[in-house]
């Protein structure tokens, strides 16, 4: 642990970061990361059995990403809540069931991003078809998905072909695997 | 695909945040997000078996982490070789071999960030007390690494319970469970 002796909070467009300045045993460094506003991912399970999953386009790294949804707590928002939220906004259906997977931290080196994971079985109400490729969802402006449902067996091999590289869902499908058993 | 009708660089610290004005199909967006310098994560392989695992105290989320060896990768240098180089300053062991479990991208609607996953047999050297946690390793000031060899049922329950949180690390337990059957 670290005391800290000097702090700035910088803010650039939707990012702050914090500028630390720590000392332990005498010794004082520097220490910067950026605070993200926290989220949630969840997977989605049809009552086929198969998995919802979901491709959109992340310009961040210019290219169409295979992920489960997930999305950001809104203010005083109880992280189940946005999960369920945010499996009705993406993809239209409606939670039957949810369960915690505990969180993860994705970059806990240069972020305080915190990701709470969740499993749930869905209901697909009749006038969604989640086979649709064609259809776009999301409340977002550009905000882009496309939707497709996946045995267990394939999804494990979008990820071990590493299609699937999306960090709270891989994080989530270890959790899911080795916490249902 | 968006077409990126501003840029703009802005520099806060050791963060980059590029911010886009984008269009598609003649809707305009702001969209901005962080670059991240590029790292690696290693499973790294005991001769016995066993994972060798890390905790390291991380400030941005004030606490100890468990983790597995991962780092930066330095301009021009290959994600392998970070990957080597990384291990034997975290842990002070040599890297046997070493395969590639494809990458990660932790937070790609926040950030380009992309981790370089793999697997390493690794070798521990005479001179170095793996089991020794009061040791501690790392090249930065206040880099405070202690290590712990576990078996792959304990790291399992590790990642269980929600003690192992670390996202990369995460991602490249379900790439290596799922890629060596």
């Amino acid at each position: 642990m670290y005391n800290i002796i000097h702090s700035e909070d910088l803010t650039l467009d939707r990012f702050h970061v914090i500028k630390h300045q720590v000392e332990k045993e005498g010794q004082v460094v520097n220490y910067s990361y950026i605070t993200i506003r926290h989220g949630i991912c969840v997977i989605p399970l049809l009552p086929t059995g198969e998995i919802l999953i979901q491709k959109e386009y992340r310009h961040p790294i210019r290219s169409w990403q295979y992920e489960f949804p997930c999305g950001a707590i809104d203010d005083g928002e109880e992280p189940e809540h946005t999960a369920i939220r945010e499996v009705k906004e993406e993809t239209g259906c409606e939670v039957k069931t949810i369960r915690s997977l505990g969180v993860v931290y994705p970059s806990f080196g240069a972020t305080d991003e915190t990701i709470h994971l969740f499993v749930a079985e869905i209901i697909v109400p009749e006038d969604v078809d989640i086979n649709d490729d064609s259809d776009t969802h999301g409340r977002e402006l550009l905000e882009e998905i496309k939707m497709e449902a996946v045995t267990e067996a394939q999804l494990d091999q979008l990820v071990a072909s590493g299609e699937f590289s999306h960090g709270a869902g891989l994080a989530a499908i270890a959790r899911w695997k080795l916490c249902r058993d």
